[in-house]
């Protein structure tokens, strides 16, 4: 400390002209002590960075005891991730009021003062240069610097890029690469309404209900900042997005009805996609100036641009990486040697997420369509010990993303330190959501029963209304920019709504299930026979029991017919379903392909199958969920 | 760029007093504009981030694509790694001679002028605080800011430290892991002495060589720089660490003889222990001022304090978590839910490393001591798929840091930019680090067969002798620092030796087997069987085979009848070993493990069993490489 005083006295000024014309004083002198002081100071940070992974490591050790000891006991009102939640809140609450820190810690960073804030600053310390890169913005006032415990709690936050970075992709591909597809199939219809017209719907109904409640916070005097309409319509598509996790994991337990599974897993997976890129098309609609609480027609335009572009865009590039893969792992030998089909599988889909970031759409959502892909194609051309590999690496980084996010988020309501606690608001927000879900479960239901020979029930309806609970997505969206008061407000309002559906709804699931008459003890082979059976009837009988529409059929067909022959090794061979003028092309597409699958495949595909028939019929032989 | 130049007319004074004294000014008007400006800037950043990741994860593909040709095509000379190498050499030359950016991409950055190099810095844009995180040192003349090919190679570039957090740990706990645990006991104390003895004296010798070709160099007038007595004993150590990956690919290929098998991966094993531990004793050495060049006692003594302290820490941290782990899988009923056990299982090894890095001690060396217990012990007390998993998992990752550094390699040979290549100094050291292996393997070997009833031949001597390659621990520790002319030199050295060992040696494996008439094809069950029946004679048999001395032996008992017990569910029950007072104590530390284990395993061994008969046999059920 002594020798830094001293330099204060002698300074020598540096002009370095960049882009950002930052000009600055430095002092040049006493360079080998200052060295070894910040060397120190290096391992010092060094050591820190693994104090702060090593707490969460041991929490998510600690939950990992208590998930175990509560399955043990078979206590199943608090989840896993509720779990996380809790031990994470305990964690703040130590942080924030039992620990106290030296004040000598905050000089370990250096001040800069700026114009802008660039990607990467360079430091130059006597002719060296030190690169660094933008870690986030900091909470605090920028002139009070006695605050060592702030600064304490700061560093006990991640940079919210890693959420979409790190955390978010495998979670979102295991979502995509578990799908159980033949229900997801049977009901898509049905989940391609709720997600994408019900998302907008909710969006759009809690954006108009947030837009009324600030309208009255700021008639009551209770708005401190602005808060625009965009930033309403932003909060609508962020909090639209539910969480499957809770909810599925007690249906699952409990073997509920596998339709509603299905129309409950298929909607929260698709709806992930939809709240991000909604939200993001909102964000791309306020840059143009200040006004924008002004409806702008071109602005809107520009948005569902925007929205459909990157919608399409990740739809387009993660099914082309999946049918890649699929096609490596079709026409190598790759699978004799499973470690490097595990390693190319996993290389694929994360180039999908990099290739997306690198293009500018959206990885998390162009992700959820490659593992969608992966599962419906490439799977299939997997070695049985890839198969379980691939599942069970996927299933681990997702459990450890999934607890690692919610006991964050336990964390982060006391070590948040800007937090925007407005009750009108959080009050106004949870019956927002509330109305969105209605508005998006109960019209859409209706319309979609007039349609379905088999009417979603209403008992299912209220299922879908009650277990639309909010978790990783819509944090991680909420917790990327809090740089404004509002978009702080929705940040602490969000995390208190995570945590009251999370408790409330996820707790009352098995209560309501009870309640509403919901069957449960469904068994997953029961139905399996039961679906085959309706089947080798022809394809009416599936027609009477699902919503499978005639667009749709063709599709399957098509898919069937084609798609799957020529990317995976099921499915009858091209070359008996291919015209006769292109057997040629077929056989040489075949050929591989069908010396490598095992006979057995081919044995029980007669190429004449009905579309009804084969789709049973695969999905059995190759589910990745009904191996389970 | 208007806006900005705009800016420089007015500017403001801020002066904020902080630790290291750095003054600045700064211009703070013209918001609106700036911020857009800064926000595509960050995303561009990102975006490149994301570029640079798919390279790498392009070429991990590429390669494993040309992996499976060549194993497809049984085409032996050139293993994986070497490969990884060639690709990365060839995208190196690309970025080098063939990409052009555009001069405008460096305004990137934001240039300021400080004292020191702390680990992160505050940038104030007008009110709003950004913190920084130091990335690493930045080559390139800070005067010249018109070098924009130089920048996109150095954003090529990782920072060094992602090596030992990020990519060592997997490897080296997969070593750990994975270690044959029969043939390595069987062989501890060849293995311990060429890796403990064996390593510091090839570091010395290397030492010394290099100081001779140094002053060489001084002669001639081929040094450029300061090159200390220190910096050549750190190349010592740094070069010493063997790698095991290309030889035992080819030997476990082959099937080479066991024992030449665990002594060549034992010694590797241990050996990057002992390189990263001297090394870094060699650098607490030094900071005594600039008269580093004169041998001081008290420095040395405190070198060697470094080296005891590091290296006993580093191995009770890493068996006490995996101790830890034992127990918590011993105790628990975890088992029931292979996820939670495998997560389990990760984050407990994963702290291990995070604790050690908290304590200042190498989180890399705890890791491998770590993997060894958790082999020992708590691999036993896994449920089946736990035991696949979590072996599977390691091998991933292992396989893909291990690509990623070969890889790395090759490309950072154009693309590192100070490189210092001298011939004299390549050819020295070349010389030198067969020199120090000689001076490593035959002494000792001599020495060992004083001892040992069954010797290890000259033919076994000299394949552990040309067997050294260099890889990724030698590289990672070179590459942490490159600040000096000296570190800048060996790191340019260290790269071509690599390259030469492994496509030299590596290549030359399989002839020189052959040449030498080492035996191959030997089938791991054939050896079983021969080590079973030896056995079944009694302790003699054994010791007429093996080199296992009197203490060892002790500690093997002991290990078997009480720590195997604790620990695990294997070996007799306590209640059987310990002396009749402790029983009920015994008692309460055995019923629980007897009831969860499977009762073959105990009906398995009498508790009257002779130490040789046990170890064989619960090496045969439990050995997790033996079920491979």
């Amino acid at each position: 400390m002594g020798t830094a005083e001293l330099c204060v006295s002698r300074s020598r000024k540096y002009i370095i002209c960049c882009f950002f014309c930052l000009t600055l004083f430095s002092i040049s002198e006493c360079t080998g002590l200052v060295d070894a002081v910040t060397e120190r100071k290096a391992e010092e940070s060094h050591r820190q960075d693994s104090t702060k992974v090593l707490i969460f490591t041991l929490l998510l050790t600690l939950t990992i005891l208590t998930i175990w000891l509560f399955k043990h006991r078979r206590f199943r009102f608090l989840h896993e991730t509720g779990l996380a939640m809790i031990y994470g809140l305990l964690v703040g609450v130590i942080l924030r009021f039992g620990v106290h820190v030296p004040p000598d810690v905050s000089n370990d960073t250096l001040t800069c003062v700026g114009k802008s804030r660039p990607s990467s600053l360079v430091l130059n310390v006597s002719g060296h240069l030190y690169e660094y890169a933008l870690r986030g913005e900091v909470e605090g006032d920028p002139h009070s610097q006695d605050l060592p415990n702030a600064d304490m709690l700061r560093k006990a936050t991640f940079d919210p890029e890693v959420f979409f970075n790190i955390l978010l992709p495998p979670i979102i591909f295991h979502a995509g690469y578990s799908l159980k597809r033949r229900h997801f199939f049977r009901n898509l219809g049905a989940i391609l309404t709720y997600a994408f017209v019900g998302t907008v719907i909710s969006s759009f109904v809690i954006g108009l209900v947030m837009y009324g409640c600030v309208a009255l916070m700021k008639v009551i005097g209770q708005l401190d900042g602005e808060f625009f309409f965009t930033d309403c319509l932003f909060f609508g598509a962020i909090i639209s997005a539910t969480d499957p996790v809770t909810v599925l994991a007690i249906f699952n337990e409990l073997k509920v009805d596998v339709d509603l599974y299905a129309l409950m897993f298929g909607e929260s997976v698709l709806n992930d996609a939809v709240a991000i890129v909604l939200s993001s098309s909102v964000v791309a609609y306020q840059p143009s100036g200040d006004s924008v609480q002004v409806l702008d027609g071109r602005a809107m335009l520009t948005s569902l641009g925007v929205f459909l572009a990157v919608l399409s865009g990740s739809f387009a590039l993660g099914s082309a990486t999946g049918v890649l893969t699929a096609l490596v792992t079709k026409f190598t030998r790759l699978r004799d040697f499973p470690l490097l089909e595990t390693a190319l599988f996993f290389l694929m889909s994360w180039s999908t997420f990099l290739l997306a970031e690198a293009c500018n759409i959206t990885g998390v959502v162009a992700v959820l369509f490659c593992g969608i892909t992966q599962a419906h194609y490439t799977y299939n051309n997997l070695s049985a010990e890839s198969k379980s590999r691939t599942k069970e690496l996927f299933e681990l980084l997702n459990f450890l993303a999934e607890n690692f996010i919610f006991s964050y988020m336990g964390l982060t309501l006391f070590s948040f330190q800007k937090h925007v606690f407005n009750p009108v608001f959080i009050t106004g927000a949870l019956l927002a959501i509330l109305l969105g879900r209605a508005a998006n479960i109960y019209p859409l239901s209706f319309l979609l029963n007039l349609g379905r020979t088999n009417p979603i029930s209403h008992c299912f309806q209220h299922v879908m209304m009650f277990s639309g609970l909010r978790g990783a997505m819509t944090f991680a969206l909420s917790i990327r920019d809090t740089a404004t008061y509002a978009r702080r407000m929705m940040f602490s309002s969000t995390l208190l709504i995570v945590f009251f559906t999370v408790f409330v709804f996820g707790g009352g699931t098995t209560p309501m299930l009870s309640f509403l008459k919901i069957r449960v003890g469904v068994e997953e082979e029961e139905e399996e026979e039961e679906a085959t059976v309706t089947v080798s009837d022809g394809t009416a009988g599936r027609d009477g029991r699902h919503d499978t529409a005639w667009l749709f059929r063709m599709w399957y067909t098509f898919d069937h017919k084609y798609v799957k022959p020529l990317l995976t090794h099921s499915g009858p061979p091209l070359t008996s379903t291919l015209p006769a003028c292109c057997t040629p092309l077929a056989r040489c597409l075949t050929t591989q392909a069908y010396e490598d699958s095992d006979s057995e495949l081919i044995l029980n595909h007669s190429p004449s199958m009905l579309y009804s028939d084969l789709s049973a019929s695969t999905d059995t032989l190759r589910d990745p969920s009904a191996q389970e």
